[in-house]
């Protein structure tokens, strides 16, 4: 039998209120599962993909092939691979459905050659190559979190330059993900393309708040810090219910809430488990009133980003 | 003889490239010096002052005794002080020579009353009162790192919300003040009004940037964040040979550099005291082909703020 092995990759949330295309974490789940094999046929392809049917298998369309065949060309590389992909993330939910795939991919493909790129840092851009398929935008905010765990500062795609700041220990995330389709490319006219400078002002005092918060682990400040004045006003009617959504969270003893990457999906900071419970129950609840589907998650920052499952 | 207090309160470095009115640092040096003695006449007065000449001694213009008078007033208390007040920052040069007027008085005045404000924190309103005589805005930007010492984030001026950084223990700063006038209400009319999208997301990953790296003690990576987009191009003209300063500063290693609040001082970054006695050295020789006379200092970064002397 060949050489397999078998990697997860989170979920991610970016933007995170006032870090707009610059600040991201990552989830514990959900988060996709590749299987990638040896295989006779150079370049990497797509097997199987189990839980979703809308996602291409072609390798010039496929993210997660895309990014392993980036790396394999960086690399010189012959090797042949294919992947079986679990996905667990739903495309378009606005929690990295495809930086999950692509990172996934990327990681697999270096363990399945032996580890030619020794840091996994390094991966970074492949993984990214891979995302641009499905997003348009040669971006690293969910990536980056995919892929190194912890929140993450993308200071700049190019040159790209990306910071890791871990997590406080007692962060969760409550993510709620309606049944609804925000494309992206759709989600990005209604930014506005300019901000009075006193907004501008706000947010980077907030989100200069957010970076201390996070990594002098003061769950407070985060709280008072997750503003977010120029990107939610303009995007949040995208979201039937997101107003309720947030104040059910905050009612609930959430620290903060905010729109995931650009939507639907609702995400909550919240201080210790019992308390993410309860914004959970409190989101779902207020959520059940809009008949609108959803899937609802409460999860611990993840810490570790990307892994090899040994089974 | 009656009861004096000496205090000392440093200069300090507001704006700080990428965190245009929620970032400011203090320096170790200049800064100016308050002797208050209790005084018969009820509330604050000026007895003297000593270095400067153009500093109004009206109890209602000058900012130390303004400062002063609102701590009095928030106390209810009737006592007397007077104030002699070495003028050690040239008023007007952009490096807080208001709020370290201001920040002396408070700090001053608690101590002589036997520090019925037991936090420090607690001052900075009133230090805010009195700098907003001589620069119109009630901000904490400058008057913040004066009281606190090292790195601070202003993230909200109302409601008040101050964030202390510290300082990587080997940062140093290179502060050049020409001898010109700049006032900071036209220096404000220079800024633009709105701010492309594209401009924000560059300025917030430099700030996030900057923020980790004086938390995670980064050298390197608070060089790469010092780039400020929106500010530094409306105002730059108004500092004759600010460019070659900055490119003089960088080239001899600083880095990072910008100008200080709104000018026309000039400040530089440096990683340890030797790289910043080249700094100093190089944009020294670079500001003498422009005939402007200048002051320029060398300074570790103030980790202690404002602190009673005991002679």
């Amino acid at each position: 039998m060949s050489k397999s092995i078998k990697v997860f990759s989170p979920a991610t949330v970016s933007n995170v209120t006032c870090g707009f295309d610059v600040l991201g974490f990552a989830l514990e789940k959900p988060g996709d599962i590749i299987v990638a094999r040896e295989n006779a046929s150079k370049g990497a392809h797509i097997n199987q993909i189990i839980g979703s049917q809308n996602i291409p298998i072609d390798p010039l369309e496929n993210v997660a092939t895309v990014a392993a065949n980036a790396l394999l060309k960086h690399l010189g590389s012959g090797a042949g691979i294919e992947f079986t992909l679990y996905k667990n993330i739903k495309p378009g939910s606005g929690i990295g459905s495809s930086a999950s795939s692509a990172t996934a991919a990327v990681f697999a493909t270096n363990q399945l050659l032996g580890t030619p790129i020794k840091n996994s840092f390094d991966l970074l851009p492949f993984a990214m190559a891979g995302e641009q398929i499905a997003s348009g935008a040669f971006h690293a905010d969910n990536v980056a979190p995919a892929l190194l765990g912890g929140f993450v500062i993308v200071r700049s795609n190019d040159p790209l330059d990306v910071i890791q700041l871990g997590t406080p220990p007692d962060l969760y995330a409550v993510v709620i993900h309606p049944d609804l389709q925000i494309k992206t490319a759709e989600s990005r006219k209604l930014l506005p393309k300019q901000v009075p400078l006193k907004d501008v002002v706000t947010q980077t005092g907030n989100l200069a708040g957010l970076v201390a918060g996070v990594l002098q682990h003061d769950y407070n400040l985060i709280g008072r810090s997750m503003k977010d004045v120029i990107v939610e006003p303009a995007r949040e009617t995208t979201i039937p219910g997101f107003k309720e959504l947030k104040k059910a969270a905050l009612n609930a003893g959430a620290l903060g809430a905010g729109i995931s990457g650009s939507g639907p999906s609702v995400f909550a900071l919240c201080k210790g488990a019992t308390s993410a419970q309860k914004v959970l129950d409190s989101m779902k609840s207020a959520y059940q009133n809009t008949h609108i589907q959803f899937d609802i998650y409460l999860s611990a920052i993840n810490k570790r980003g990307t892994i090899e499952i040994l089974d």
